[in-house]
């Protein structure tokens, strides 16, 4: 994985910061698991289990709760719409 | 997923806060498996499960504390009332 | 559940925030599961599982990490004693 | 559980801050099962179980974390030592 | 492991503060388990499983969220491309 | 344990605190399982189990998040060398 993934954090909208934290979760598995044919086969198991799916949540969780503080939360968004 | 679904973290409310945290945590579940058929059937199993539905506050214990840091703890409405 | 449980993290005590932890970890199990008797199953299950006791304390941990930060750690108690 | 059982956050030292952690990961599992006959057969298995002991340091670990903030991190201490 | 591992948590870009959690998450196993025989058999192991990839990239997100604080979430990035 | 284990959470460089924060995960396990015999054979279950291993990784990355606040991330080290 040597080119350029992740240039910053710093996201226009709280929604792509979420959409961001979903890639951060997600890249971890792929520099453990480099085969992306082993990959798809976990995928298509643990899409189709609940618990699973809620540990996947949060992953993403622990990594939006990162982008959104460096996105000091998106507040200038708020201060803009006022 | 290319609706409009996260706006702001910013919320008039704890309540409204811990709402938004559900929802955050919901959402990574239907960006990992789409078929509304299948988080359908697995909401019925994880839904009578104790673990799971442990896991699934767990998750919202995170993102509550994300919205929650966003909102400043909602602290005006604190002041708000003295 | 539109009655309101949670007009704010602001507690007099750190006694009353580790409740009003509780309170947030159990409110997200209402949420995903609304019938109070197979809640009142599940509670007799994992009220007897060391794993899931050990789960939900996780879950009030977070919670707790929360309601402490919204009242600075009632750092101001502190201060009224010397 | 009316007594007053947490008064404070503060601890003189980084030591009783781990140990106000320890009782605070228990405290959870109290109100959950208030039958200490109960507990102590739960303790029996959980504190022979490697996963369960694990799992308990890491609400310890979520506790310790809430509880050093709380004191900021006990650094008057180093000041005092220089 | 006597050797210097880890000299700073400070780095040049997101991208190798997410490298470095990576590598934070695995120091721990290594001194847990200081055989790399066994380790290498575990990693066969767990590399196949969705369950402990999902877990490994959990650890992962919280070194994450220590490494991008302590590096002020690389906003100095930002504010010279401006 | 009533010998002082932990007396600051400053260290001098990031390795130590990490150091810290594998002590700090075991030492919960210590306080909940005071027999060193049964603790050796716990270890020598999990020193092998994958699930566990990731497990005790998680407790210290949330330690080391705690130590790494506490130092604040050793930014002193930093500006020294520049």
């Amino acid at each position: 994985m040597s080119d350029t993934w992740l240039p910053t954090l710093i996201t226009d909208t709280p929604q792509e910061g979420y959409e961001l934290a979903v890639k951060l979760a997600r890249v971890a598995v792929k520099m453990t698991q480099a085969d992306p044919a082993i990959r798809d086969d976990l995928r298509a198991v643990y899409a189709k289990d609940a618990d699973a799916l809620i540990a996947v949540s949060s992953v993403v969780a622990t990594h939006f709760q990162t982008v959104a503080a460096a996105n000091s939360y998106w507040q200038d968004l708020q201060v803009a719409k006022q």
